[in-house]
């Protein structure tokens, strides 16, 4: 039940160090989205005019390295905004805090700092469900890849005796109606959290760039890459039920706290907060460029982000055998991915007003 | 050579954790002397003119719990004053920097954050030899018991054909006056370097306290508590020298990096430095107020500190049986370390100009 589920630590073979290209490719996939929006939407010269002292943080950061990778393309989009707007005597610095749980595995992380980073690199340990600076301190957030993690599995959810018992699966998806709104209303009150607390610690005029795995228009969730896995993932432990591995009620409380939203329902969440201007919100694709789907390679990213969870509910005895019954579905099944819709990523652009 | 030599870390039996009351004591020595300086010498009204988030680091930190309490202290003191100074409408806010090597265990500082805590902590992987934050962004700086670790060996001691090679030796206790002067002179660079770096970090009015493994006037080093220690730590390891288990050119290779500075050559870096006004700077007592000094304990505490240093080293092998040795010297020279001078604890309260 608690909030806390972070990447595979280290840099071994099942690391999310070794196992992000996917998410590196979304951060390809956006960057120039990115640079666009500092060039137009971003004024970094009024946001040092106190001070030449840029903070920015990425919320949700794993190991590395594709925190820092967002991070360095940041600061180049600022640093060239800066010098487009103004001949300044005096270089700007950068302060970079990079944000997740405290189980994150923050010693990887800081061992894996880039040497030749033009920033100042801090780690900040916690929920991006609550505060973690202090007032007016940031410039600019980035968050990859992050939100769609809930802060918690809804409670109704592991209540036998209610509609919401998602008995025999691990998702909304393929769930009842009731699942899906206990989802969606655990997200809602993350999101509503999320943003009363960047509304706090971001200054006027500062920006906030969010991509997040999200639920194309007019498509059912089990038509996405991430649906389709998790209904990989479910029938991989319902096997380990009926092989007589798993225990059927550990099934029956387990859930998955990911959500996906869709564009309407974060545009409503977001005008709802009311601090931030949408300077931008798109869906955009989520698929790797080149060549058809490697099912090992997906297997050991969706590894790499769930282990954890896994582990902390089944032990960590389960997990290969459980991978590779998922992995040899997932081969066997490989159009059920091939076919699924991947325009399943949002980028939105949010400005502090 | 490399400049790292982090606290045991983890929470085991060895760990810097747990073996680390005689720093936390020097804590409590020192806590009067810093509520006084910021009582009567920060002007924490006008620090909080511009913005109401007070920015504090502590440099050195290790794994906890001391810097937890060291910041807690701090942070008391600071509001006190505050409300002393004023009727604010709006309360401070305080953000934490816990520094260490980059080898530092983050994960155990960051797991043992107290959960009650009033300030955003966040962690700064890095030596305090370089530059570690922006520029003018520090209103209070602490580092107690980290500044006599050199941010490396002088390499003249490692040169077989120079008056500096410290043959049979593993420190300037005892050694040849060349080799004392080998390592002042690297503390000189080191100081400079730190105070540098701090005068460009912290803001005019702000103030950095300083605890200090220290030389009191007039002692040799070799009558003080660390001198005592490190010639039984010598000792053990050249009697495992004699028993063929380590190789003597590895002693003569190895150099602990530990310079404890005098007041007057302390006075003299920082008045070199220009960026700093003296406000106090006092030799005070190291010792554990209660009782006889417990052999044991000690032992502890000296292993939770060098334990890594000698690793890096001689490998992890031969430290138990070292230990034991050490520990064996120790209980049997007690008076050794009972007759050392006790006041090798040098406290300075400096403010930026």
């Amino acid at each position: 039940m608690s909030g806390s589920f972070p990447m595979n630590g280290g840099d071994g073979i099942y690391s999310y160090t070794k196992n992000s290209e996917y998410q590196r490719e979304a951060l390809n996939t956006v960057k120039e989205m990115i640079d666009m929006a500092i060039a137009e939407k971003l004024d970094v010269k009024h946001l040092t005019s106190a001070s030449r002292s840029i903070h920015l943080a990425d919320l949700g950061c794993s190991v590395g390295p594709n925190t820092f990778i967002a991070m360095q393309n940041v600061i180049a989009a600022m640093e060239k905004k800066y010098y487009a707007q103004s001949l300044p005597s005096e270089k700007l610095e950068f302060q970079a805090f990079f944000n997740d749980h405290i189980s994150n595995d923050f010693n990887t992380l800081f061992a894996s700092l880039p040497v030749d980073r033009q920033y100042f690199g801090v780690g900040v340990p916690g929920s991006f469900h609550d505060r973690l600076f202090p007032s007016l301190s940031l410039h600019f957030v980035h968050s990859s890849y992050a939100l769609h993690w809930l802060s918690k599995v809804p409670k109704k959810l592991l209540d036998k005796n209610s509609p919401t018992w998602n008995k025999g699966k691990i998702h909304y998806t393929g769930a009842s109606d009731e699942v899906m709104k206990a989802y969606a209303a655990q997200f809602e009150s993350d999101m509503e959290n999320f943003l009363d607390a960047r509304a706090k610690e971001i200054v006027v005029g500062g920006m906030m760039v969010l991509t997040i795995q999200s639920l194309p228009d007019d498509v059912d969730q089990s038509k996405t890459p991430s649906g389709v896995m998790f209904k990989f993932v479910e029938a991989g432990l319902m096997d380990m039920v009926n092989a007589g591995i798993i225990d059927e009620p550990q099934v029956d409380m387990f859930n998955l706290p990911i959500y996906s939203v869709s564009t309407k329902e974060m545009t409503r969440l977001i005008e709802s907060n009311g601090s931030f201007s949408i300077e931008k919100i798109e869906l955009t694709d989520s698929s790797l460029k080149d060549g058809p789907i490697n099912a090992q390679a997906v297997i050991m990213h969706v590894r790499a982000g769930m282990e954890e969870v896994i582990v902390k509910h089944f032990g960590r005895d389960i997990v290969d055998e459980l991978f590779e019954r998922v992995s040899k579905k997932c081969m066997e099944d490989i159009h059920l991915l091939e076919s699924s819709n991947m325009k399943a990523q949002l980028f939105i652009v949010l400005k502090r007003i």
